[in-house]
């Protein structure tokens, strides 16, 4: 969709943006970079030896750095894309070469515990706003990354108190040039919000491909060949990087076992309805239920087409 | 996908097939039994005022019946595809206009019961023989309907003890011919496999939309805006049509509590997990986890583009 992401701007908004962690979000986020012209130089850095030999490959930025400190000399922005675990050692790694002025930012799906996992690691003289791109797909690694995955998503920035309004202006211009919307809000109501629509929806997509991979009554194979009767829906974010979410649940634990815990007392109440057969119970909340999909679709955050267009109409 | 389809059979299976209940598969049975030349004549009957108007305007069939015993007239095949609740109902009133030798079948999701409440019905001189088609999208209603919903995916059939050996054959190459795979199982394992497979997977998705619709701390704008986290896909399959729903969680009460049972269990365990924090527990389900998608989307019953295609690679 190189026109809906539209032309580069006129002048870059940075002179050298490093990139640490290259994988689904990083490589997009690198590709999106160099379309739009938003830095003069990009830097990437994955502490895997294959991913940088893949990154040399693909060429999608000017340098492939050996090393995260290497990566950020000299940039002005410098995102990190790591996995949540992993943001406070490369921080304590890039915090002494971190040049005086730069905008030090994140992708992290949590926010409370990365803001006291890398704040301390970084110089008074950077701006840390940490960041989170409501955007994603169930593939990983940089060959899975595209320059338009951020078009129509939400960016949740979560400035500490304090920061400076120009890096954060600065920050959100570059957001909304990759086609993003960009929404301030506090790092405890970002993880509240987040464990509700993406962390306990990860976890019993998880839990119940789980469940079925453990039954003995129902086959394996069974489990597979009907699973368009709804269970495949949840096979797609249960496909999600393990690592990635390993680190999000150990890293937003009270926001999620909070959200679980409501989560746990309705489906009891469900479960109370279907045994008790209280059918009018049923309909109720399967209709309300239909209202909330047509909002997020018609604020474009969805496709309308059925299947989500697995399944073309032919006729 | 009129190609994958394949042309019209050499002579029509049956005579006359009426269809009781015309929504999505409802509907879409008549297009591909008038695409593939299934049935010579095809008439159609919905308890629905406005759906009889608007199957009349479609002209999918040959007639539009006001009664669902003026629609079985000489009918050799009859599905009913109305929600599992009303097949007794329906079954009561068709039974003395049924033609002696006719098949009957139906398209419900759950088999025990509508064994029980559809088979003292019918007369003798009769095949009953339940089926059900694992295919389906979040919308409802005789326009949603496609000829090709069938292709690729699994029929079961869940024959009676003593079925006639003919007419089964008969009814497996009928639903061979819509495009989709045959498979014969017992209703009580059919309702167990469905349980795990579809039930509990919608009836989970509708318990997370509530949950997430019922906050305080977390507007429903919130919810709508940063769905693309992962809780969008657990709307589509809460889209699905209620009353549909409701009977089928009425209909297969045991075996749903049953699985549900499991699912809980797992939870509870997954929620120690993280209440531990148990990394290496987490990381090791969510590995295992992708297997089972990628066996899913190998053997044909998923698209492999992420997102479903909702968001086409750009470069």
């Amino acid at each position: 969709m190189p026109d809906q992401l539209g032309a580069p701007i006129a002048a870059p908004l940075f002179e050298r943006a490093a990139i640490i962690g290259v994988g689904l979000i990083g490589s997009s986020l690198a590709r999106v970079i160099r379309r739009k012209g938003l830095a003069r130089e990009i830097a990437l850095h994955d502490s895997s030896d294959t991913v940088r030999g893949r990154l040399r490959e693909l060429a999608i930025a000017d340098h492939v750095a050996d090393s995260a400190a290497g990566a950020v000399e000299n940039a002005d922005l410098v995102i990190l894309c790591a996995p949540v675990g992993a943001m406070g050692e490369i921080a304590r790694e890039i915090g002494p070469r971190l040049k005086a002025g730069a905008i030090v930012s994140d992708v992290g799906s949590v926010k409370s515990s990365i803001l006291s996992a890398v704040a301390p690691h970084l110089p008074a003289s950077v701006h840390f706003i940490p960041a989170h791109p409501v955007a994603g797909t169930e593939q990983s690694g940089p060959d899975a990354g595209f320059a338009s995955l951020f078009l129509n998503r939400w960016t949740i920035l979560t400035p500490p108190e304090g920061a400076d309004p120009k890096a954060v202006a600065l920050l959100t211009a570059f957001w909304k040039n990759t086609g993003a919307h960009v929404e301030a809000m506090a790092p405890g109501h970002h993880d509240l919000v987040l464990a509700i629509t993406s962390h306990v929806p990860h976890l019993i997509a998880y839990n119940i491909v789980g469940t079925a991979a453990d039954l003995e009554e129902v086959t394996q194979s069974e489990v597979i060949k009907f699973s368009a009767g709804g269970f495949r829906d949840f096979t797609r974010i249960a496909a999600s990087d393990p690592i990635m979410w390993r680190d999000i649940f150990l890293n937003n634990k009270d926001a999620v076992l909070e959200m679980l815990g409501r989560f746990s007392e309705d489906l009891t109440a469900l479960q109370r309805m279907i045994r008790r057969e209280d059918g009018e119970g049923l309909e109720k909340l399967f209709t309300r239920t239909r209202a909330i999909r047509r909002s997020i679709i018609d604020q474009g955050q969805e496709t309308a087409a059925p299947d989500f267009g697995r399944r073309p109409k032919d006729d």
